[in-house]
């Protein structure tokens, strides 16, 4: 690293716009949000998801309540020309919900995307072209005005081709690629060329895109930019403003906030801040924001963790346990004072009471999580935490989650006696509080039938016992599929890890699964076995065992409204 | 989640300032940093660091250029009481960094941490009482004045003990606990009441910290704070004001921004932004913001690769893939217009010329990274990527930062041949990448003697062969001493992981090991065998073999300056 980067690096121009109106703003409703989970963060995956992870993370941002989902890039490549097929030919498409499209101004690439089109009821095409000096210079070596003019051919080329599918209700957006590089003045100029084609009317609006393809200036000059484009573009009451923050700085989320102060209408991003390099602006993020200040952000994360996993299973990357409202660590205090002051908090605390919650910026509950005070058995030696004890003593690497859920069973525990554990007491807590005695039992029987694995069996628990029927994908899956029948109780697999003990004629599997029952708790079961199959299926059983069956049945309304 | 949170939910309160001056300042010169990876980072960790951990992330720190470390909460517990007393006994702290001890107000922690300082020479001793509504009313049941009363008092207890102390050179700081919820006015006045004890001149100041304690507004709202808290609280001239931002709402590192701009001196936060929650702000992620916009930030991330690897091990938790300027993926390019734009701005670039580069917002150089254009390579079926193909045919888990390495060979064997590989093409391409045919040969005796073991062997690879002797914590450790000296390179492993292929009889493990070469390559190595200890010595010889060695004598300079 340079000491003095003063002559490699340039600092981002001031735009000299003093008579700035939107620090004096605040962010009062949602904005229109557009996910491009299934575009820019499909394209930045090590692994880009094949098709049952693309209906899959299309249907759980359906669930979520996005109303426009860029869908892909369908002149890039076959899998994603197929995948817009499928979502079209199968009806796969709700009637409040619009795809968007992708495509470069080219026009073999734009033909084909209109081609890939054919029979969809609404959709937004995305046009995009390169409009920065750098890229003009060094990668289209392009003027000013033959920049222009290649906007202005494609843009028409779009209006043309969707006159001849005019079934389709049709909307048109255009970035001008890396909008935060490029001279604010030539964006408008472009944006203004691109316009006068397309001819947008406030009844029939376009929209009108502004990449942080790459941030390169703190937030509030970003802001600025924002402003300074709105108030010098024609046609602004024909224009949907949108914006498509990166994350290079770090200030994804503040850069959108920032613009939503500046005028900014829409926002593109992807679940979790996914995307090329250091990820597109995490929608998740802005969105909650927005709620704990009280405005709805109209999207539903009550099941964040729920997200979380489909997210973690499409895109093959982790969420970091400290990312914001959704990471294993952030509902959780480890500072004794913190958990001091939250507590006492919770105790003055009356329903309907506005949140005011010393460290805990939104209720854990309205995402389906819980607050987690985290205690260290003996945080003295810095290394004799629960964890670590059981590991070393009993060889149980238990999984993160799984560490937080069961320190709070400790704490309970050292509540009640006050007194320091050892590793057999911290083992003795564990086995009471999965149930690894309490006698349940399974048996079963297992078939697989092409892709598909019946199982049949029993479960008995104590005194009681239940015969189990279910088929899936492997034996988990079938088994909760069965046991959440036989049961009544909703079951879903959020997590699941495996691992010996032991070796040779002793070896032992002990599996833990973390999972969401009855739709309201996400709690972990965990089971020993020296056959993996029966650990993981006992696992299950110890799991749902510790949520309390609770029987209701929905209250009768006696009063209008 | 509430569909309309604005009964439970409370937005930010502006604050009024409409002469704010801040959105037309710009970040010119670095501002002090305090690293507090050791008190707030280390309090939000499962397992806290015990006493190697502590000195190596101190040392890790001091490397950076920290001048100032938060080294932890002496009257907190007895090990971090020790630690400092190590540190002072020990001489262990350079002349030009003060270390910073933090205390809550109450007299028994007050007096043990001045006795924890005893024969320090300089210090920072840091004081913090809860000042916002809701731990007055709820935790503390204390009006207003009686909250004065109590900064009054123990900030007259400072002045007190360090006077008894006079060889020491004192510096004091003051928090306003949770100043991000508080009124500013009562801040001020509570600031104004601490700062009247203490008499600070500007040739002797004080230090003010402001804590986003819980980050609860946009970032604007809160530099609007700052701005104000600086122009109303007296003594001004004779403050340093301090920031210690927190990331609830993902902003820290804009907060830190904007906050700077509004005219803060100095930041408090922890490397990669660990810390309770969503973290601290993350400092790194500040300083080098400033680096890309040609600000020294007067601190050294040349090697980011090694810093991740401390912090990493000292934290026990993960740096993100897509964490800003040290992630994984961060200099990354999948999409293959990107890396179009990139090689033709690298081809167009000349030495000396300002960094102008699409995509990347710094030269991955200066921090010791390269870029890395990362290629599908059948990306039509989503799922046929080199790392699945060579895990589902050849049993290979490769670790994710060796995907990305390896892709580069397939990427320059692609370029080469122009054909779509198989998986067996594959296979042959990573064999002769790390050089698993290449016939090298260790061979080795160990001995352990206490915690430290000894390795004595030979290395041979083709026709030369090195006697190798080293000694170590365990046989990697080792065998990277003796083969360094043996072959005159150095070697640091940063990353280590073996598992088994095959069953039986056949089974063999393969070692993948990431090693910094000479202090300029970071490279993989692998090698597989049937004896685990045997695969790892091996992967290290691979690894070293894959950087050439450079006979490089410092030239002489012929010219002064």
């Amino acid at each position: 690293m340079l000491k003095n980067p003063s002559t490699k690096y340039r600092a981002a121009k001031s735009i000299g716009l003093t008579d700035r109106t939107w620090p004096n703003a605040t962010i009062t409703r949602a904005p229109i949000w557009c996910s491009v989970d299934m575009r820019d963060g499909n394209q930045a995956l090590i692994e880009p998801m094949d098709i049952p992870r693309k209906l899959k993370m299309f249907e759980q941002l359906v669930k979520i309540g996005f109303k426009e989902i860029e869908v892909g890039f369908p002149s890039a490549s076959q899998i994603e020309f197929d995948f817009l097929r499928k979502l079209i030919d199968e009806n796969r498409i709700p009637d409040d919900v619009t795809i968007q499209v992708l495509t470069q101004a080219r026009p073999e690439l734009i033909e084909r995307t209109f081609e890939s089109l054919v029979g969809v009821p609404r959709v937004i095409v995305h046009l995009y072209n390169a409009t920065a000096p750098v890229m003009r210079r060094v990668v289209l070596n392009m003027s000013e005005d033959e920049i222009v003019q290649l906007a202005v051919d494609h843009a028409q080329m779009f209006k043309d081709l969707a006159a001849k599918q005019p079934a389709t209700d049709w909307t048109f957006e255009y970035s001008p690629e890396m909008y935060s590089d490029t001279e604010l003045a030539f964006s408008a100029r472009v944006i203004d060329a691109v316009t006068a084609v397309w001819e947008p009317t406030p009844a029939k609006k376009c929209i009108i895109n502004l990449p942080t393809t790459v941030e390169c200036c703190t937030s509030n000059v970003f802001a600025d930019m924002v402003e300074w484009t709105g108030r010098h573009i024609a046609r602004r009451d024909a224009i949907v403003l949108s914006i498509h923050p990166h994350n290079d700085r770090g200030t994804g989320t503040a850069t959108a906030e920032l613009a939503l102060l500046a005028g900014a209408d829409r926002l593109e991003g992807c679940l979790f801040g996914n995307g090329e390099r250091t990820g597109n602006l995490d929608v998740v993020n802005v969105a909650l924001n927005m709620y704990s200040q009280g405005v709805s952000p109209e999207l539903d994360f009550s099941d964040i963790d729920a997200i979380r996993s489909t997210v973690e299973y499409c895109n093959q990357l982790p969420v970091h346990p400290r990312h914001p409202y959704v990471g294993d660590l952030v509902y959780t205090s480890f500072s004794g004072s913190h958990q001091d002051a939250i507590k006492k908090a919770f105790g003055a605390r009356k329903d309907g009471d506005v949140w005011e919650m010393p460290y805990l910026p939104i209720d854990p509950k309205d995402v389906g999580r819980s607050y987690e005070a985290v205690i260290r058995v003996n945080s003295q030696s810095g290394k004799g935490g629960i964890s670590y004890l059981l590991e070393s003593e009993y060889g149980l690497q238990l999984p993160r989650r799984l560490q937080i859920e069961f320190s709070q069973a400790v704490q309970r525990a050292m509540d009640a006696t006050g007194k320091e554990f050892t590793a057999k007491d911290l083992w003795g807590i564990f086995e009471r509080e999965y149930g690894l005695n309490a006698g349940s039992k399974v048996e079963y029987q297992l078939a697989t039938k092409g892709e598909v694995t019946e199982i049949s069996g029993t479960v008995s628990v104590i005194d009681q016992s239940w015969s189990v029927k279910g088929q899936g994908a492997g034996p988990i899956d079938a088994w909760v599929q069965g046991v959440g029948e036989a049961m009544g109780r909703s079951i879903r697999v959020l997590d699941y890890t495996e691992h010996a003990i032991g070796q040779g004629a002793d070896a032992k599997a002990v599996a833990y699964v973390e999972m969401r029952v009855d739709d309201a708790h996400t709690v972990y079961g965990v089971a020993m076995d020296a056959n993996i199959v029966t650990a993981s299926l006992r696992a299950i059983v110890s799991g749902v065992n510790r949520v309390p069956a609770v029987n209701t049945s929905p209250a009768h309304e006696t009063a209008a409204s």
